[in-house]
Order: structure tokens, then C-alpha cells, then sequence
């Protein structure tokens, strides 16, 4: 089922026009609001028919046993899993005592709008109760970008047809059952119930909860107020028990009459702060949102995303449903990225509890990158986040032998919480990730005081764990053993060339921070003699070839494995599904981009032919079992000149939540997908590589586009370049002048200067064929009808 | 703690003067009797005081979850666990009112014994009761190999001094508490008193209990009667419960007399047979052990071991330590194998619940190669096992999507136990064991019945495997990718030599059998094009080779990773338990023999320089954390040159519970280096090497021995093999003429002849250094001071 059978085609919104109860696991991932410290499902205002209820504190926590059936040395024995804290968007409604349910009665109309500009999810019913009353519910919904601990909603009803007694319940509600899936029953023993409630306040119209978790002792408290607008009569109570807040109104509407709330709720957890002062600091948010008010509130969420639109949207003219998924895109980037504020960005965002709740590389290789050209301070917040885990990491280091910091797999708070080593521990390249995402904010910034500060001790802790991990051989060569790469399907090779290459970056981009704030490396113990040797393996890297094939082997000895039969394969995806890894990691089958991420993250090792062939190598044995591939396969492909696979692979990232391509976007949204259909707009078709200090583009008109407008934020000037089939034009929008470079060539931007450059049409190469029966999810998405008949 | 200071030094015996309240653990191990159906650790009669309560059934055992901290396809969720049957070996006595308790009154004397030749375990004690009453108390136990079913006690007691109450009760004793370590609570719980009742019946001095294991489903029954010798006046009780039998008798002793009871006790179990089935076949066992009679069974126990030792004893001159470690080493390998009649011989055999009592590739590279030339039966009684066994590893290869059958890495019934793929399921090289083993008994014995019976289709079945695990690549050559050999700190390794050597042997040995018996190869599907795909993987089989060091990798790029550094290394043995698995995987740091087990299994592929160059290469990383690697460098030592090496570590692989090396011989007995110290001698000094149909020698004589004489039973014939230093004597004791082949020689022997060939001293090379600190545990054990002092 395609987006545009659920969600209409619209630039600025995604709305659920009927309500499709079996698409709701979907829908709430899809409507979820969030900004980034407050993450909220997009369930009903009554809590129920649900998949899965949703409240979310980036952060937030508990511990779980991770059992092994054989144990060894170095495995983590506690996992963390994200957990819900009190559900406060629940509002109930009672007409003429009976519950507003929307499978019950009927229902005449059901809408749900996600409003992209207004930053606000909004509902709109019509019902008719069993008993025969009919009312209309009207509700709005709202995660602050701006006051970052505070929810709003508005919820009115009102009386259709004739008099009804109506009585609406608004819930802070505790411990809400959640439907477990776990194998392990001492995990889900431990997410039964987790919170213990440790304070409870009630006063007037507010009131306050606060718990602690059971395991990892961390403190939560939620507070919640109301402003009523109801006729005379109306009566309010409330009530309070360890897990439950609640306020009741109790009215009666005459035909055509409203009672609306406006509910205030504000969260606030931690992991040293006392209780009391927990709660008054939730206190305090609710008292200034009360102050603000509802449409101070919403005056705000506008122009906050006002300004995010004008330095950041990317408009396409020519693929309506494109566009919107875009704006999707980089609206849930920023709803999981903006307020993080040195917490991590979760692969799902804070939109599901899907991976635990986990942040894995995902954000420093696609969160990032969209972050540091549109909302910078959001990717230098989460790079801090990673400073702040330092110490974990430097734990995990000395645990495992080696030296310097050894960051998560996966994790929430820090410590590493993988359960499969060869996948987890052995993907080390997480570290360099982390070195690329400091030197890209910082190129891209020119942030040095993050630089001098922050950046240097992750760059030089990291640099130190690959002096430790590689290892020069009797020739000289800088080896990195027994790792593994980004693809998953393969496990434990020698010399990854993805590994290698990031690992030799990290240690330049370390030295090249220690001469540029010597002091700084000083005390952190850099001296020459270190530099030296950094120098010395980064330029000695092992980077594999394949003599006979003429190929780049993603590490040694690959391109003589087993070749998958993929003609043998067709209903069996995800391949890990249905075959053991032993079958996977021995076998020339690739999960996700590796060796492609490579060519477009290190373009000048690489020419163009053999960047061709590569590409097309691997095409044929890359299945996409991993939501992070499409993307960078799109990059590249429009790199070598197969610009209609390039843009179908960038449609089937940007449609990933939409459509549901990957079948489980009920359990949260794929941020890295969706930062992925930006990366493949502006690296891809944009041509933008940001490996050194100078931007560069080399960009192209996608097939079937008529044009093709990218902003962007690049050290601290709004930039803006639109793409036609003639002409490419630059121009800053706001800022200073800019060198940049087009096309190998250099360029110096001025503000208000549109610098228009003629168009020479890149060759188009026919596209390489990914395996037999996947090829990308729509097919339909070719030059030929793209161009034809614009996709809607 | 050396064995001479637990254990004196006699030929044919071992002792413990006194008891070792500390070393309980251990002697429950050593002092194990078993018959390879009923293993009863050496606990004292009382039961406690106790390390493990230990009475288990070959093949008894329960099922256990096996948790995943992240699961995947493949791996499985039931785990085997060998459990205690209902104790019978118990008889609690009681003095006075008091209970004989070693830890309570004096013990004045407190021998235990075990007999070599008898095969009995005895015990004297002389104790005074806290009440001052003195009594003298001498108990035999003996596991019948004769009587399968049987074991019995010889208990008797006398009081000294003066007259004396006493009591002795007999117990047969379900559900015992067992002291659990387990790190998921749900296998714990699962093994918390795992019997259930079933039956319960009594009369007169016999008991019999039934039970039925609560998971797996399986049936038990133990039976038991008693002979009674006591004074007039004695008074017999019996009680039962479902959990316990009870025979308590009552009587009055003079100074000087003696109450003195025979137990005779019967297990058995079945997955199929009923529970009144069940009770009738070991009320039947009992019936005919009371039949027998204890002089009846002592002496049939001592007629089958003479047999034994006349066939197959290993003579020393001149190191009695080694003489007795040697006797002790045999003797504990056919307690293993003796009846295990097609069930599986565990690691421990049934000494202990080491590695939940599973059986492992163990079996067919150690214990195996002893029994087929010292029982044979039992070796092919043990392949009749894998045979019945074939259904799970068809299911399993199908599952991998592999074909033929994928053997279990670890199992007590037949499904893989293994919770960690890459040291489990990764060791394939487990089918080539197997296949390996069938070749060898067949070579061995000229059993061409079961060749062309179980034979011929466990060598196809994995012949197959292999033709799915390995494929040719481009230029043809067959290459097997990502499997993990025997050397378990390294995995996943392409070209593993052990295992591509060990699979092309498969292969051809599949084909061998393909051509003696065309029908059977027919009826298995088996076609020319088939063979010829074998020969064809089998003749292009791929062994890397480093030609810059000349040393043979023994997995490709294994010789280009980390080295190990020794120096840094000195109290962290084993290493797996402080280092992760991915610093041992990517380091050239090897736990066990693998390369160097390949060069003794396939001594032509490698000419004499480069099996030295290679033996020392490894050995100067080779660390010795599994206790099956010792014996296996000791023969490639021996062949090698390096003969005092090869002494010290047959003396190592020999001493492995007796001193215990390894500091678990608690859990049992590590069955793998006994057997190992059979094959340092056989294999090492006597120069055996068994790869086709005639058996060669090479013998030399260790040093510091004046003569080694071995027995061995090769194609029915029993052949004697005396070395001295000055000559090699070659005389069939009982049988047809034999064809061997001495020093490349060809040889007839004919029986009452003895072969008489003067020696030519080899060569003796210094020997290559292990690693610092590794060296073997006895250092004391070189040409200069063994020649000088016995070892005693």
C-alpha cells in the first residue's frame, strides 16, 4: 500500500483523511510530535484502540537483564530499554455516560492532520454515540519547540443535533500495560510496571506525579494544568493515586455549545536531582506555558518552523509526493534532533520503542549530516552527548584491552548494550563515525570553540582506541583485523575498507586538531611522537583489491566468497529471517551500503571508473535488508551516472514511513532513512561532498524533475541553489561571502548575488541491476514515467 | 599440588592415604567409577560432606531454555543438561545415635582406593563418634562393566572397643539438591528437582522408584535389593516416599563384630519404554546381580579388566608418575566408553556435569582413536550413536540451508546445544571429526558390515556438507569460508587448514566407500557425477601458504594479524577469561593445536622443514588454555625432533586430573587429554600414524626411559611394540600375520615372533620455546634431569 492511499498527496501536511484502524501501529509512528526531549505517539486522545501508547523522555530508562545462553569475557550483562513515563495526552470523553470509542457507535468523520509549517497534529470527529448522540470533537496537539518541557492540547466538543451531558476526563496516567513481545521473561518482568510513584501533589486544576524507576533509580516527575472554557455549570474535580492524575469536567451542552480544554503538561526527568526539585521544575514549565497560553503556544511552534522552513526546505518541482515526503523527512529530523540538548538521538527518534530505544551510528553518519546544514546547534549538542559519555566509553575501552574510547553499538545512556558482539563491539567503525560527525560540524561550522574543547578529546580518544585496534604488519601496512563494516551481513573481516578509510580519517582529522590547538593537545598527553605515528598508519591503511576482478573487495578475501543465489531467493527477505548468519557472513551478499559508503565518503580514492565498477559490483549483491542503504546507493549512483536508480532509490528512502516499506513502522519511524532522502538530495543529485574545509557541489537535475531548489546552512550563511536542466544557480540568502567549489572549480558566493552557471548534461549510464526481486520499491519510478506523468 | 602429593605413586592404583576435605571436589572426579551407561562420582557413602552429589545416566538428561540477549535465525532455544538420576550409591550409618559424619568425631584413618586392575573403589575408616564409640568401617564400590545395568556396595562395619548401636541405612535418593551456578534463573529453576514421580513400589529389602523428567519428557527407574550379614537380633525396615527409597537396618554390635550389607542396585531409562517396562527391567538387573552375588560380580569385574590391560596396557620404564597417569588415563577412557552402547561419550564422561555433560568433537579425535585400537566395539558403538543421530543433523543442515547433515557442535541426544555459533555451529570441522573416525575404525578393524551400514552413510551425509559449505571460486580452487577450526581463539577464518584438509579427506574417504560398496552408494543417491564433484573439491581444496614468512597460515591472514604480547600476559590464563573474544580472534594468539594438529593428521602434505618451521612458529603462540592441545604438539614435537618438548607435554596432558592442570577437575574429568596421553605415546613416541589402511610406526624412545612397551589391538590382531634405545621390537600376541610399516618400510608380522629392529637415534632438535610462561607445567621433565631422577 502506497502513502498515497493513506496520506493524500499535500506540500505541507500529512493527513490521515479516515480513520484505518489497521493501519494504527502507522499512524501513531507517523503523527508522533516530539522535539527531541519530549517524544509523543500519535495515539487517539482516549488512549485506546492504541498498537502501542507512547510518552517518551529522551533519556529515560530502565535496566534489563541481558541473558546469554554461553557467556564470555567483556559482554555487557545490563541492557537499557526506553520506557514510557506517565501518559498525560490522554483525554477521555463520556456522552451521556457512555465512552468515546471510536469502534464503537458511529463514526461520520475521522480526521488526522499533521501540519508541517504549524508543527502541530490535529484531529477533527464527528460521532454518534450508540445511544444516538451526536458530537464533534475537535482536537490540536503540540510538542514545544520551543519551551522544550511542555505539552499542549486542545480539546473541544461539542453538542450536535440536540443537549448532551458530556464529561470530559484528562489523565495523567502511570505504569500504563504495555503489550510486550520479549523473549526474555526477565526483561519484561523488569518494563512490568517500572515506575514506583514517589510524589504526588493535586491543587485546584493541577496536578503533579512523580516516580522513580525500579533498576536504573532514575526520577521522573509530570505535572499538568487546565484552562476550561465551558458554560455555567460546569464542574471540575480531581483526583489522584500513586499512577493516576486525573480531572474531571463534568457538563452539560446544548446543541451547538463547546466545553474546551486546554490541557498544560510539562516533564521533566534525571538521574541526580531530588524529587522535590524535579517537581518544581515541572511546575514551573506548566506555570510558564500557562502564562504563554495556548495560542501563544502555537504562535511560537510557527514561527520557530518558520525560520527552520526558510533555511532548510528543499522544493521539488515535478514529484508532488516526493516533496511531501521530504518535508516529512526533515520535519521528523528535526522533531527528534532539535531540544536533544546532549542527549542522544535514538534510531527511532523518540517515535517508538523500536531497538529499545537505542542509538546506534545511525545518528552520527545520517541524523547529523542533515542536522549540521540545517539546525546546527542540535548536531553539536548531540556530538556533546557523546563527550559526555566519554567515560563509558573509555571503560569499555580498558574492558576490551584497548586504549582510548571504545563508544556503544547501542545504547542509551552510554554503556554498551549490544548482546551480539560480532555486530555490536566488532563494529568499531562507530568510533570514526563519531570523528567524522566533529570534523564535519566543525568544517561546516567553524565552531572552534567546540573544536578546542569537546572535539579534540573525542577526537584524540578515539584516534588512540584505532592505534590500538590496527596494527602495522612486517611490510608497514596499518591493518584493522576482525572488525566489522556497516554491513551487517558480513562480520569479523580484515581491513574493511569502510573501517580502514574512516579509522585513517579520524587519526588526520585528530592531528590536524591537535596543530591547530596545540595547547589543547598538550594536555591531553599528544606529543610528536604520537602525531607521527597517527600520520604514519593513516597513510599506510590497508585498502584491499581484487587483481583478478578489478575490483575493491569490501574487505579481504570478499570477492571470492560464495556468490548468493538470488534466483533461489525471493520471499526470503530480510535475508536474516530466513538464513543463519554462518550463510550470510560467508556469502558475496551485502545488507546494506559498505563498500558504496566508502566511494561516496572517500571519492578521492577512488576514480571514476573504478568507482563504476565498484558500484555496479556491488548493485548486483546488495538486497537492502537495512533501511540505511537505499540512500547511499542513491548517492552514489547518481555519482557514476545512473541517475534513474539513483532517484528511485531516494524516493524508496523518503517513502520508507510513509508507505511503510520496511513493515515495521509501528514500531517507530527510520530516522536514518529519512535523513538518508536528504542526504541523497543534497549529496546525491546536489553533488555536495564536505570532505575538507570548502564545500563542494557537482549537482544534476533528478530524471522526471523540472527543478530542484536546496537550502542549507553552511558556516553560518543561508545558502541557496536551485537545479534545472540548463542551469545551476548559487546564492546566499543571508551571510557573508562563501568560497565554494563547483565542479572542481571555485566560486565565491555573495548574499543577494544569484551566480546562475550553464548546465552541461551529465552522461547517463544504464543503471546496474540490484538482485532479482529487489529491485527498488517503486519500480514505476523510472525516467521514462517520471518525466511522463508526474508521480502523485 | 602434584599428584604424588595427593596421590602416591604406585603402578597399578590410585590412593588417597588420607582424606582431603579440601581436595573433595577433585577425588569426587578421580575416584569416579563408571561403565559408560552409569556414572557415579567418587562421593563418600554418607553423601556428605559433598562437592557435587554425582549419579547420572548416559543420555539422561533434562531440557533448558537458552536465552539470547539478541536473538537470530538458527540458534537454538533448547539446551541438554545431564542430570542426577536417584542417588544409590548412598548408606548412611549411624553409631550411637550419631551420625558418621568425616567432619565430626576423629577420624583416625580415612584411605580411599581405587583399583586399576579390579576396578573397584575401596575405602577404609576407622572413626570415633563424638560419644567417644570407635568403629571401623569398609566399603567397595563397583559399576559393573559386565552387568550394564549394575553397581553395587559392599558396606561393612565393626565396632572397635566395646559394643556398639548402629544403624545403616541404605537410601536411594531422588531430587537431591544439587548446588547450582547457572547465570539464567530459568535454566536454574528448570534443573531445581527436575524429577518427577511415577512409580513407587517395595517389599521386603528391595525398593524401586520411577520418575519422569519434567521438560524433556524422559523415564528413569532405579531398583535396588540388599544381602545382610549381621548379628542375631538385626532388624530390617523399608520406607518409601517419591522421592526415596529406604532400607534401614538396626543392630547391636559387640566389639569386634561387623554388620556388613551388599547393595545391588539397577538404573535404567528410556525415551519410549513405559514406566512398569521400565520397572522390570531393573528389578530384572537387580535379580540377576543378587544372582551373581557380590564375589560373583568382583570377579567378573576383574576378568573383563585383565583382558583390557592384556590388550592394550602402555608399559614404562623408568618414570612410575607417568606409569601410574598412564593406567589411570586408559582406565577413566574405557569407564567413558566401555557400555555406552550407541549413546554419545561426553566430554567428562559421566565423572562430572562439566560442560552439562555434552559430548563434542572430543569424542571422535580423542577418545575414539584410543578405543578403536584398544575396545573397538565401543568406538563403533559410539558411531552407531552418531548414526541414530543422523535425523537431527539432516534437520539441522536443512536449517543452515545446507545439505547432507550438520552434526552438532555440543549435545547429550542429538540437536545442537551450542549457544554461540562462532565456536559452535562455525565448527563444522565436527562432521569431518566424525568422518574421520568412521574411516579410521574401518581402517582399523576391517568392519565392513558397519562400513557398508551406518558407515557408508554418515560419510556421505557429510560428504554432502561439505560440497555445501565449500564452493570453487573463479579459478577453480574449493575454498570453505567462515568456519572456526579447532583453535578456539580464532573463528570464522577462511581456508582453515585443519578443516579443509579434514573435509577433503571426507571426501575421498566418502568416495572410497562409494567404490567398495556401488549398491549402498546407489540406494544413497550417490551418482559418478557426485564422486567426481568430491574428487574434484577434494584435489583443489585450498591451503594458503605465507610465502614471505614460509610458514603456513593456519587460516588465511592468520600470520598478518596482531601479535600476541606474551610479555604483557603473565597471570591472565586462560585468556579467554580476560580478554574478548574479538582481541583473541584478530591476534596471532592460538588456545589449541590447529595447524599443528593438521600436520599430524596429514604429515604428507608437508615436508620435514616446513613441519618444523610451522611447529615452531605455533608454538611460540600457542598458550594451551584447552587441555586437548598439550598431546597433540607432544606428537608433532616427537616427529619434529623435539623430543624432550614432547615428553613434557605427553606429561602434561597425562597429569591433567590427577594434579589438576586445568583447576576444574572438579566438574569432571577432562577425558579428551587422558586420551591425549594415550596418543602422545602411540602417536608421539611409537610413531603411529594410521591415514590409510596399514598402520606405520616410527618409534623412539622418550627420554629419560630405558623402554616403552605398548599393546595395541590393530584388524583383530594383538600387537606388542617394545623401544629401547637401541632397538624396536615388533610381536603379535595372539592373531593372523599383519602387514605394517616400519620407517617407511613395509613389514610382516606373524604371531609368537618378534620383529627385532636395531633403532637408529634420531635427530634431537632444540626445542622451540612456548610462550612466556606457558611453558609445560612441568619443567622439571627434560632429557637432563628425567634421564638423572625418576619421576615419582
Amino acid at each position: 500500500m502506497t502513502a498515497s492511499d493513506v496520506f493524500p498527496v499535500e506540500p505541507w501536511a500529512v493527513t490521515e483523511p479516515a480513520l484505518r484502524l489497521d493501519l494504527l501501529g502507522r499512524t501513531e509512528s507517523v503523527f508522533a510530535l516530539s522535539n527531541g526531549h519530549i517524544g509523543l505517539r500519535g495515539n487517539l486522545d482516549e488512549g485506546e484502540p492504541h498498537a502501542v501508547p507512547g510518552s517518551y523522555l529522551n533519556g529515560f530508562f530502565e535496566s534489563i537483564p541481558l541473558p546469554y545462553a554461553e557467556d564470555a569475557y567483556g559482554y555487557p550483562d545490563t541492557g537499557q530499554s526506553l520506557i514510557d513515563v506517565a501518559d498525560g495526552k490522554l483525554i477521555r470523553l463520556l456522552v451521556d455516560d457512555e465512552p468515546f470509542d471510536v469502534r464503537q457507535g458511529t463514526l461520520h468523520e475521522h480526521a488526522r492532520r499533521l501540519d508541517l509549517r504549524a508543527g502541530v497534529l490535529e484531529r477533527t470527529v464527528t460521532w454518534t454515540s450508540p445511544a444516538g448522540q451526536t458530537v464533534r470533537i475537535r482536537s490540536t496537539r503540540l510538542v514545544s519547540f520551543v519551551q522544550r518541557a511542555v505539552v499542549a492540547v486542545d480539546y473541544e466538543v461539542e453538542a450536535v443535533g440536540g443537549p448532551a451531558r458530556v464529561v470530559v476526563q484528562s489523565v495523567l496516567q502511570a505504569n500504563e500495560a504495555e503489550p510486550e513481545g520479549r523473549d526474555d521473561p526477565r526483561a519484561a518482568f523488569a518494563l512490568q510496571a517500572p515506575l514506583v510513584g514517589e510524589l504526588l501533589t493535586s491543587n485546584d486544576l493541577t496536578v503533579s506525579l512523580g516516580h522513580r524507576t525500579r533498576q536504573s533509580g532514575l526520577r521522573v516527575a509530570a505535572a499538568m494544568d487546565h484552562i476550561i472554557d465551558g458554560p455555567d455549570g460546569t464542574v471540575a474535580s480531581t483526583e489522584t493515586s500513586e499512577d493516576l492524575g486525573r480531572v474531571t469536567l463534568s457538563t452539560e451542552l446544548k446543541a451547538g455549545a463547546t466545553l474546551r480544554v486546554v490541557k498544560l503538561l510539562a516533564y521533566g526527568w534525571s538521574s541526580r536531582r531530588s524529587m522535590p526539585a524535579l517537581r518544581d521544575q515541572v511546575d514551573a514549565a506548566v506555570a510558564a506555558a500557562h502564562r504563554t497560553g495556548w495560542d501563544g503556544l502555537v504562535a511560537e511552534q510557527r514561527a520557530y518552523l518558520d525560520d527552520v522552513w526558510d533555511r532548510a526546505d528543499i522544493e521539488l518541482d515535478g514529484d508532488e509526493r516526493l516533496q511531501q515526503a521530504m518535508r516529512f523527512a526533515l520535519f521528523q529530523i528535526l522533531q527528534a534532533g532539535a531540544r536533544a540538548e546532549r542527549r542522544a538521538i535514538p534510531a527511532k527518534g523518540l517515535t517508538g520503542r523500536g531497538y529499545d530505544g537505542h542509538t546506534f551510528w545511525d545518528m552520527e553518519m545520517y541524523a547529523l549530516p542533515v542536522l549540521t546544514y540545517t539546525l546546527p546547534v542540535a548536531a553539536r549538542d548531540a556530538l556533546l552527548w557523546r563527550h559526555d559519555a566519554l567515560p563509558f566509553a573509555r571503560e569499555r575501552a580498558a574492558e576490551l584491552g584497548l586504549r582510548g574510547a571504545a563508544f556503544p553499538w547501542r545504547t542509551i545512556s552510554g554503556p554498551e548494550c549490544s548482546g551480539y558482539w560480532p555486530a555490536g563491539t566488532a563494529g568499531f567503525h562507530v568510533n570514526a563515525d563519531i570523528a567524522e560527525a566533529v570534523r564535519r560540524y566543525v568544517d561546516a561550522t567553524g565552531d572552534e570553540a567546540f573544536e578546542s574543547g569537546a572535539g579534540i578529546e573525542l577526537l584524540v580518544a578515539t584516534a588512540r582506541l584505532w592505534m590500538s585496534i590496527g596494527h602495522h604488519d612486517a611490510e608497514g601496512c596499518f591493518r584493522i583485523d576482525g572488525v566489522t563494516g556497516p554491513d551487517e551481513y558480513s562480520a569479523l573481516g580484515d581491513n574493511n575498507v569502510f573501517t580502514n578509510l574512516m579509522a585513517a580519517r579520524n587519526l588526520l582529522t585528530a592531528d590536524r586538531a591537535a596543530e591547530r590547538h596545540p595547547d589543547r593537545a598538550r594536555e591531553l598527553g599528544v606529543d610528536r611522537a604520537e602525531r607521527k605515528a597517527w600520520l604514519l598508519a593513516a597513510e599506510s591503511v590497508v585498502v584491499p583489491y581484487d587483481d583478478a576482478l578489478g575490483i575493491t573487495p569490501q574487505a579481504e578475501g570478499f570477492t571470492r566468497y560464495r556468490r548468493w543465489d538470488f534466483d533461489q531467493t525471493t520471499d526470503e527477505y530480510p535475508l536474516l529471517l530466513h538464513h543463519p548468519y554462518y550463510r550470510l557472513y560467508s556469502s558475496q551478499v551485502v545488507k546494506q551500503a559498505d563498500l558504496v559508503f566508502a566511494i561516496f565518503l572517500f571519492g578521492d580514492r577512488f576514480d571514476a571508473d573504478q568507482k563504476r565498477r565498484d558500484f555496479d559490483y556491488y548493485e548486483a549483491i546488495t538486497v537492502r535488508d537495512s533501511t540505511l542503504s537505499a540512500s547511499i546507493q542513491s548517492i552514489v549512483a547518481a555519482e557514476v551516472g545512473h541517475r534513474d536508480l539513483a532517484y528511485r532509490y531516494w524516493r524508496e528512502s523518503a517513502f520508507v514511513d510513509l508507505d511503510d516499506l520496511a513493515g515495521n513502522t509501528a514500531d517507530g519511524l527510520h530516522l536514518a532513512s529519512l535523513a538518508g532522502a536528504w542526504m541523497a538530495a543534497v549529496h546525491g543529485f546536489g553533488g555536495m561532498r564536505d570532505h575538507g574545509e570548502t564545500v563542494a557541489f557537482s549537482p544534476q537535475l533528478p530524471p522526471g524533475l523540472q527543478k530542484l531548489t536546496i537550502r542549507l546552512l553552511v558556516r553560518g550563511r543561508r545558502l541557496r541553489i536551485d537545479i534545472t536542466s540548463s542551469e545551476v544557480g548559487y546564492e546566499i540568502v543571508e551571510g557573508a561571502p562563501l568560497d565554494i567549489v563547483h565542479e572542481d572549480a571555485p566560486l565565491t558566493l555573495r548574499v543577494g548575488h544569484r551566480e546562475a552557471i550553464a548546465c552541461t548534461p551529465k552522461e547517463d549510464v544504464p543503471a546496474a541491476e540490484p538482485p532479482r526481486s529487489r529491485e527498488p520499491m517503486h519500480r514505476g519510478v523510472g525516467a521514462d514515467d517520471v518525466s511522463a506523468t508526474p508521480q502523485t
